[in-house]
């Protein structure tokens, strides 16, 4: 890892070493707010998904904020994110290994631990693991919320998982996960909508089929940054867990709004900070950030505040910036603001993220949970 | 990071927490030495590229095997390196903040560093980072070996720069970096070969011209995976760096070899291991490695050993892998070997690999220069 941090308190942005991750303090915080007043609005519980930023301080900052808890995707994960306090870690996703499973129930003996199961041989795994340890598990569902991918599609196979897991010892029937992955990133709003109250309309109907034979579903858990209006208001789920909110990036940004959701209350709060190392072509330079500083699934970051620079092309450690004519060009050792165009896997690249008030770091936070994959 | 090791010498495979970066040892040694072999009999060093693996234990299994020094991108990463052993290190990059710089000319008290510089503003930086520490920096001009991207074009200024090195204290020129990265992607073996040709032709013109001024140039290095065999074999090159043949990747097994060259010797050491999490959707399953442990830049990873099975999508965590009719559908809990397409910034997304040799777990090594990106 990057032993030594990037900066330190106190300084000035341009001592900061790059290629860094830097975070604008002030936007981070007004996006974190905004999302906690909008969920307590609409009456529902904020969970919010730390696999995002994967730090202690921001998930602090959420739970300060009235989070109900937060999500994580990973056991390894959810140990490192103890610190924050969190006390209702959902892990939202299929652990199946003999490991994970014996960590995670470990964990269930020190904090309310939910995960997903899809199939009956889950339930035996869990339901062992649990037992071993001496915890009590808590599981939803996953149920396919029409992106037909990890969930379950059959709602008689969905009742029936969770009557297993009811019967279960070290078990506890906890509801349903209805998450809805590309709809996410639909770019019109109406169709966004249109797929979030389908998936919320499917997860209401299987809550009152289980209640109708008696089984309690408290929990109906789902959403995202993109769907996150539309999800307050359904009237089905009780919480959502969006993640990419605190940060945004460009895939989100191009997200359009209609007239259900008029506005984007979250602004760009992260950053690559680059510098300009090379000027040897004609009308680019390069930058000291490439493939191992920026993920680049969906395409290539923005330069911040400069409509004449492009970034057009990354090798590992470089990144080529085309120049428009009549454009300034960048002085070498000149710094560039980029904006990454995935947020989560581009946290994941980095040991410290930095945090910027004004013209002035005002901390430098270890990424805890950065790297950790089982 | 990731705390604990995803396994222990000795384990079976089997028993390693996934996802994890596997590494077949006997391939690995066999990989290292046939490089080492062809380097020798041509007549030139060896100096591999310490950007792919980022490990002490390799780089000092290539030192064993004779290399001359090694390449890596990043101060830090040189840093990171120290412990292999290494008295001759290229920072094959152009190093221009001034803390890099710092760190830069104080390693240069201790080892052999060269680094690149392609215009008169850095001969300036490094003179002075190199007086206040004390020591000497040795400088290549890195020309433009025929990819126009941030190597010097113009004859006249190389030759300027090279002048302007050698009356400068604390600096000592070496020689000239030809390094053109796109055409070792080049499918075809005959535009591979026309293009390192080209390169090396280009450089042993502008290594007479220097001479002729009497200017030493005893040092040209370039060359990669894609291009060695053509490389050695120019008279031009004193030494070659390539990286990645220690592992091989899917977007290296697509060149194609030909009459010149009509082998490739090396073969894919390096794997994801993974695990089989969910199988809910009809005619595939998800595995637990999606973008934060495969670089997908060279497109999705291979499945090791399976025609039936195709990785065809990845989220942030999981991999959807389809499962072609007729092909026995892998069972939960089950694990798959993938072949990453781009191993160099896959390597950089873990903080250990696992060496395996048979059905034995031999070494756990952590990635020492993992994320060192300044």
């Amino acid at each position: 890892m990057q032993r030594t941090p990037p900066a330190r308190v106190g300084d000035h942005p341009s001592d900061v070493q790059t290629p860094a991750l830097l975070v604008d303090l002030d936007t981070l915080d007004d996006n974190i707010a905004s999302m906690a007043h909008q969920a307590t609005a609409a009456g529902l519980a904020l969970r919010p998904h730390a696999k995002t930023h994967k730090s202690v301080a921001i998930a602090r900052r959420q739970l300060l904020e009235g989070a109900a808890g937060l999500c994580c995707q990973k056991v390894s994960e959810a140990e490192a994110l103890l610190e924050s306090g969190v006390e209702d870690m959902l892990i939202s996703n299929h652990i199946v290994a003999a490991q994970p499973l014996r960590r995670m129930a470990a964990l269930a003996r020190r904090l309310r631990i939910t995960t997903l199961i899809a199939e009956s041989a889950q339930i035996d795994l869990l339901a062992a693991a649990a037992d071993y340890a001496g915890a009590t598990i808590e599981v939803l569902v996953e149920i396919d919320a029409g992106d037909r991918r990890m969930g379950v599609a059959d709602s008689e196979a969905i009742l029936g998982l969770a009557e297993e897991v009811e019967r279960r010892h070290g078990l506890h029937f906890r509801g349903l996960q209805a998450y809805n992955g590309p709809l996410q990133h639909l770019r019109e709003q109406e169709e966004r909508s249109h797929a979030a109250r389908e998936a919320a309309h499917r997860a209401a109907t299987l809550r009152d089929r289980l209640e109708r034979r008696g089984i309690a579903c408290p929990l109906i858990t789902g959403g995202g940054t993109g769907s996150f209006a539309t999800d307050l208001a359904t009237g089905a789920f009780t919480e959502i867990q969006p993640g990419s909110y605190v940060f945004m990036d460009l895939d989100y940004g191009r997200n359009r709004t209609g007239e259900d959701e008029p506005y984007q209350p979250f602004r760009q709060s992260l950053f690559v900070l680059s510098t300009v190392i090379n000027r040897a072509p004609r009308g680019a330079v390069y930058v000291d950030a490439g493939a191992k500083a920026l993920n680049l699934d969906c395409g290539p970051p923005d330069v911040w505040g400069s409509a004449g620079l492009a970034y057009t092309k990354a090798s590992d450690e470089q990144g080529r910036i085309e120049i428009a004519p009549g454009t300034l060009p960048p002085q070498l050792g000149e710094q560039l603001l980029l904006i990454p165009s995935h947020c989560d896997p581009t946290v994941n690249l980095f040991d410290w993220m930095v945090g910027i008030r004004g013209d002035r770091v005002e901390e430098v936070w270890p990424i805890e949970a950065r790297g950790c994959l089982s």
